[in-house]
C-alpha cells in the first residue's frame, strides 16, 4: 500500500446556482483542482465522481462519463466512475480514488463531487432525499429526514439532558463560521433567538436546524506521496480512509443517540492514522441537521456521549476552541449539494492544513478529519489528513 | 498488486420477476455466491453493488447500504459501495472489488449487480435508459438508445456491406444459446425470418434486435489468489481488468462504426493478461442490440473491422465456432437488468471456465473475456478470466 496525498483542490460557490448547469459546476471545480495542482490533463489516470441522484435531479445517470466528456478527459479515454452512497457519495468517491493510488494501479486521480438540487421543486427534492432512507419501511410511510433526526434529537434530550438551546448553538456557530467563508451559501451570522424562533419543520427542529438544498461541486487531485513533491510544496497526506455501514432504518438500531457506523469508521481511522481524537485540530462533521453534529462529535470521540451539546454551548467546537468543527460553515451554512459535500469537506481540511483559510484559519492546524454520512447513518466514511 | 480470483458465483433467473422486490433478488444472488464460495458472512470485508437507476426504477438510492442491510452484512458494519456507469455499472463494480483486493486493502469482497426494471411503465423505462445518453444533446431531442444504434447499424451496412440478415443472425444465435440456459429470460430459438419480420423499432432494427427490459441480479465473490484455495478447488483468476471512457454523444465521435472505449479497454486488457484476442475461448459481449455485438467482436480484435457480420453469419461466434460469444444468451436472450449485466457476464464466464455450463459448455474453455458497455460506448470495462 502506497501513501496518498492531496495535491490540488477546487470548489464552486455553494447555493442556488441557477445560471450554471450540473456539468458546468462539476467541470469548474475539477479545473480549479487540476490547475491548483499544476497538472496537465494527460497526467491524470482516472476520475471518480460522487453524486447521489443525477437521475432524478437532472435526468442524467452515467455521471462519471458526463464529467469525463465535458472536461475533455474522455479524449484521453480516462477511466471515469461514479460512486453513490446518498450523502456519503463524495467521501466514498475519495476513498475509491485513494484505493486506486494506494494499490499502485494509478498515480494521479481526480475526485469530484457534484449535485444540482435547486432545479426541481422543493417537494420533489424532499422525495429524492428520502430515497436515501429505507424506501420500503421509512420513506413510504412519510418519514422525512428531518422527522427522523427530530426523533434522534428528542431522544438525545431525554437521555442526556441536552437542551434545545444547545442544539441550536450548532447552527449559530456554523453560521458564524460560514460568514468567514466567501463560498458559503449563507454568509450571515444568526442569533440563538433566530434559530429557536424559526418555523418548526419537525419539532424540536426548525428551519435553521436544517442544511439547505444546494447546488455545488468540489474536487481534489490525489497523488502518490512519492510523486507529490513534483507538483506542490505542501502536499497533504491522507493518513486514514475508513468506511462502515449500518441498517438504513433507524428502528432497526439499538440506540438512536449514536451512529455505530460513525463510531466504527472513526475507530478504524484513528487506528490507521495512529492518532487519538484529541490530536485532531480541525474537523468537518456531517451536520445535515444541528443534532447530527452533536452526535458526530460524540461518535468521533471528541467528547463523551451526551456531552456534545454542552461542549458546543461552551464554544469548545468553535474556531479557537478545543477542536474547530465545521470551519467552512458545515453543511448547515456552507450548503449541502449532496454528492459534493464529502469532497468539499476534504477541500476545507486541506485549505486549513495548508494555512490558506484566511479569516477562518485555525492557527497551527496539522491534523484534520472529515466525517461524511449517507442517510441517517447507513453509510459513514472518515478521512484523516495531515501535514507531511 | 496481488492477484485476484473469483471463488463464488450466483445469479437469479432474469425476466419479469413481479413476485420479487429489488432487495430480494439482490440478496438471493448474493447468498448464492457466498454459499457457492463456502464463506461465512464474517469473512467478507466489503461489498460493491452495480446499479444504474435505483432512484427512478424503485425510488431507492443508497443501494450499497440497502443490500448490506437486508443481507445482514450491515450488522458487521461492512463497507458497502454502489457504483454506477449506466450499462457498465456491474462491470465497474467488479473492477472496484478487484482493486480493493489487488491493493491489499481487503481479502474477500462480494460484488453484486441488480436492477428491477419492470415495475415501471415501458415509456418510463425508455426515458430512464435515455439518461445514460447525453441528456442535453441527445436524450432531450428524442434520441432513444435504439435510434442511436440504428444509425450505427445503417453506417456499418454502408461502410462495410454488412447485411440486414447478418445483423439479425446475432439474435438467432443468442436465442439459440439462451435456449440452453435455464436462467435466461428467453429460452426459445427464433428463426431469421422472425427477426427480419419483427415490428420495426428504429429501422433497420426491429423488436428482436433489442435486448429486453429485465429484472435480475448476479453476484461474485472475489478473493486474493493466495487465499482462494482455502475456499475452492477451482478458483478462476481475473488476469485483466481495464476501463476506458469516450464522449457520451455519438455525434462527437470520428467514426460511429467502432467504440474507441472498447478498443482501448481491450488493448489494455490483452496487454495486462499477456494474451492475444485469438487466445480467448469464450466471451460475453455487450449485445444490448444485435449491431452492438458485431461492433464488439470487431473492437475486441476477434475479427477485422467490417467482418463481424460475415463471421456471425458463418457461425464463427456460435458455440463450436472459432470463439463462442454470448453462450449465456447475452443481453439479447438471457436478459439485461442493467446494473446486473456486467456481473452476470462474469458469472457466465466463470461457469464456462469451471466446466459447469451444461448443455452450453464450450469444450476445453480456459480463457474468457467479459465486455460491458455503458451508454453508447461512453464507458467500457473489459475483464479477462483464466483457469489457474
Amino acid at each position: 500500500m502506497r501513501d496518498v496525498a492531496v495535491i490540488g483542490i477546487g470548489d464552486t460557490k455553494f447555493g442556488e446556482l441557477w445560471d450554471c448547469s450540473f456539468r458546468e459546476i462539476g467541470i469548474q471545480a475539477g479545473l480549479m483542482a487540476v490547475s491548483d495542482a499544476g497538472l496537465s490533463g494527460e497526467e491524470i489516470d482516472a476520475l471518480y465522481v460522487g453524486n447521489m441522484s443525477g437521475g432524478r435531479y437532472i435526468e442524467q445517470e452515467h455521471i462519471g462519463a458526463v464529467i469525463a466528456d465535458y472536461s475533455g478527459m474522455a479524449r484521453n479515454h480516462i477511466a471515469a466512475t461514479r460512486v453513490e452512497a446518498a450523502g456519503a457519495s463524495g467521501g466514498l468517491a475519495i476513498r475509491q480514488g485513494y484505493m486506486a493510488i494506494a494499490s499502485g494501479l494509478h498515480d494521479i486521480v481526480v475526485v469530484g463531487g457534484a449535485e444540482k438540487m435547486t432545479d426541481v421543486p422543493d417537494q420533489m427534492s424532499m422525495a429524492i432525499q428520502a430515497s436515501a432512507e429505507d424506501q420500503q419501511w421509512e420513506a413510504i410511510f412519510g418519514a422525512t429526514f428531518t422527522s427522523l433526526h427530530a426523533m434522534i434529537a428528542r431522544r438525545h434530550m431525554h437521555e442526556y439532558g441536552t437542551t434545545r438551546e444547545q442544539i441550536a448553538q450548532v447552527a449559530v456557530k456554523n453560521h458564524k463560521h460560514g460568514a468567514l467563508n466567501p463560498k458559503a451559501q449563507f454568509q450571515r451570522e444568526i442569533s440563538l433567538e433566530t434559530v429557536l424562533r424559526s418555523p418548526p419543520v419537525a419539532e424540536p427542529l426548525g428551519v435553521f436546524d436544517c442544511a439547505p438544498n444546494s447546488d455545488g461541486a468540489a474536487a481534489v487531485v490525489l497523488c502518490a506521496v512519492e510523486k507529490a513533491k513534483k507538483y506542490t510544496d505542501s502536499p497533504i497526506k491522507i493518513t486514514a480512509s475508513a468506511q462502515a455501514s449500518d441498517t438504513l432504518a433507524l428502528h432497526h438500531r439499538v440506540d438512536i443517540c449514536r451512529f455505530d457506523a460513525s463510531r466504527i469508521a472513526a475507530t478504524k481511522a484513528f487506528k490507521q492514522a495512529k492518532i487519538k481524537p484529541k490530536d485532531v485540530d480541525v474537523a468537518e462533521m456531517h451536520d445535515n441537521f444541528t443534532i447530527s453534529e452533536i452526535l458526530a462529535i460524540e461518535d468521533m470521540g471528541f467528547f463523551r456521549k451526551g456531552e456534545g451539546g454542552k461542549a458546543t454551548e461552551e464554544g469548545q467546537t468553535a474556531i479557537g476552541g478545543k477542536i474547530a468543527v465545521n470551519t467552512s460553515g458545515g453543511l448547515k451554512a456552507r450548503g449541502d449539494p449532496i454528492g459534493a459535500t464529502g469532497v468539499a469537506q476534504v477541500v476545507e481540511i486541506v485549505t486549513q492544513l495548508r494555512g490558506e483559510a484566511g479569516k477562518r484559519q485555525v492557527e497551527g492546524a496539522e491534523v484534520g478529519l472529515a466525517h461524511n454520512v449517507g442517510g441517517a447513518g447507513g453509510t459513514v466514511v472518515v478521512h484523516v489528513l495531515e501535514v507531511i
